[in-house]
């Protein structure tokens, strides 16, 4: 709980307090929740779990002589404040789509190390792209009373009321809520330059020569979707091409998604000689496709970029040219915004990003 | 709570139940919490904080007349058992050293699908090879309350006496306890074959023709480390070679420590045609250290064998040999044993290791 005033033990202290006990005449002094316990005759962690609520059931006859005697005494609380911040645990929660996609690893990880070094825990919870299963999480971090809540994962272009609904009980109940990708909700936000960077693949592969392009893309309703595959076809027209002869399958963001979407590009249009793979699963699932399904060299024959530039893109066959986005940095920032105080508005962090050229690129060969 | 026996509302039942009521005359009926509330004139909401625990105050006068009717109703527990089968949420803790390693990632991904199919939430917590923090997130989550906990982290040679003490609280308090990987602790274990794994190295580097071999370790203190390490060495010395002329630089079980100790290893021993990562994480270092920074062709200069098999490692630059563990088996199983009753004394689940040969590896060049 370090840097959060901490209540009086159970959050309550007496406003008013008539005694006879010679230490209170002076001047009205707290009711302790131990003048309670000894006046009921039961024990302080009896009392407290009556008192400040218990996942530990407590004997009927002992909560009414607790109850009782708290009445008497004029027991009652410091306020709604105190007990806010009782209530809060020194636990962070981060929701995420895919424990195992390294786009959000190291999301998690940049979270994780700045909440550490706050003396904070920080518990991951991973929805399968389930948006039940988000809203869920939420409620289960609330019920746990954890400080914050962390959404790492897109939001989606359809209506999410439930999670907004959940997101906002849990911030008017006073905790606090950070998003990493833009979902459209009133709070603050780590934003990743997703259209300038796919804008940016447009114009690297324009420049190589390539016009025969297909994109390889994610879940249609996921905003992130929408803005990269957005952000490359106006930059495409933008230079004086068809965007509607951009080639286009649709993956789901992982590896193999990306190997079929690839397979189903090329079938449809064997003679495309560059593909964009709207994230780094998808493109190292591109590269295996084209050489060891369909004995295409890469980049001699096609070209292949990703985006995100996850930690192992320089490791692969051949290293994947890419957008990077500083993940661990997004994590931390948003992990940061939840740490310190809240603004009057919903706060919107950019980040930005930037194309890096590696062997997965080359120029056009001749149609 | 699916699979689980449910109390009845608030773990509470009447055993005897003396009434008007000529519904209840013929027989003792359960005294509900509704009973109660309405007697008390509360909401049923309040009724239960007050008898059934909670996290939200209630007021002392409120909790009074509850706590009167449900004496004066004889509203009683209705036994440990239930009182137990409700304390537990529908959460299982896992507890993993790193968040952004593809080895736990996968683990935890087994284990979130088994998890999920049993209608059950995962928060996952990551230590980052913190010993102290380990306790405290085991700590924290029988706090929680959660079902069980996972832990998948190796253990360490030395003692973890405060682990211990910690999972041994939370098993005596009904908690579910798995682990994956050896912790020489007495609660259910998935265990890896990382010895013969490791054996199957030796024998294949030995086969290909390699006398000058690095190993690339990872932290001294694991028990996985050990395990492979020893395996390899044992292997080497039954096939007639010397175990201490194995050059050995230790890593950190990360890419960077893997690169890192490569160049420390060459730079000893440069005459090394094979080195064998504990983990492929190491393993893509060592790739990376050996082509990029040493200007080695793998494998035709030296071959480079991993451990785990992680997904990318067929799609590295070459495509790496490694033993191959089912990670997200290990997971699923590991979750299976804390969902399934325990048995009389603590189950050891072994799950086989598989060599993979692929690229990285060939027969030494001669010196």
């Amino acid at each position: 709980m370090r840097g959060t005033p901490r209540a009086a033990p159970g959050g309550y202290a007496a406003l008013v307090q008539p005694s006879d006990d010679p230490r209170t005449r002076r001047a009205p002094a707290a009711v302790t929740l131990r003048d309670v316990a000894d006046r009921a005759g039961v024990s302080l962690a009896t009392a407290s779990r009556v008192l400040n609520g218990s996942d530990r059931v407590v004997r009927p006859d002992l909560a009414a002589r607790v109850g009782q005697a708290a009445a008497e005494l004029r027991y009652v609380s410091n306020g709604p404040a105190q007990a806010l911040a009782r209530a809060r645990t020194n636990v962070v929660g981060l929701v995420v789509h895919e424990v195992d996609d390294p786009y959000f690893a190291s999301i998690a990880a940049g979270a994780m190390r700045v909440a550490t070094e706050h003396g904070l825990l920080t518990m991951l919870a991973s929805t399968f792209r389930d948006p039940g299963r988000e809203v869920e999480y939420v409620q289960r971090f609330q019920a746990q009373r954890v400080r914050a809540v962390l959404l790492a994962g897109s939001g989606r272009l359809a209506g999410a009321a439930e999670l907004d609904r959940a997101l906002g009980e849990f911030g008017d109940g006073g905790g606090r809520v950070a998003l990493v990708s833009e979902r459209g909700l009133p709070f603050d936000t780590v934003l990743p330059a997703n259209a300038r960077g796919a804008a940016q693949v447009a114009r690297l592969l324009h420049d190589l020569g390539h016009r025969d392009v297909g994109v390889v893309t994610g879940p249609a309703d996921l905003r992130t979707v929408a803005d990269r595959l957005g952000g490359f076809l106006d930059a495409w027209a933008s230079l004086g091409r068809d965007r509607d002869a951009v080639a286009v399958a649709e993956g789901d963001f992982s590896r193999a998604g990306g190997h079929a979407a690839t397979l189903t590009l090329f079938e449809r249009h064997p003679h495309l000689t560059a593909v964009f793979a709207l994230n780094d699963l998808m493109a190292v699932g591109a590269l295996s496709a084209l050489q060891s399904d369909l004995g295409r060299r890469v980049p001699e024959d096609v070209s292949v970029v990703g985006f995100d530039d996850l930690w192992l893109a320089a490791d692969l066959q051949p290293a994947l040219t890419t957008v990077r986005l500083p993940l661990e940095q997004m994590g931390a920032r948003a992990m940061e915004l939840v740490l310190t105080e809240a603004g009057d508005a919903p706060r919107r962090v950019p980040v930005g990003a930037e194309l890096i050229l590696r062997a997965s690129t080359g120029p056009a060969r001749a149609a």
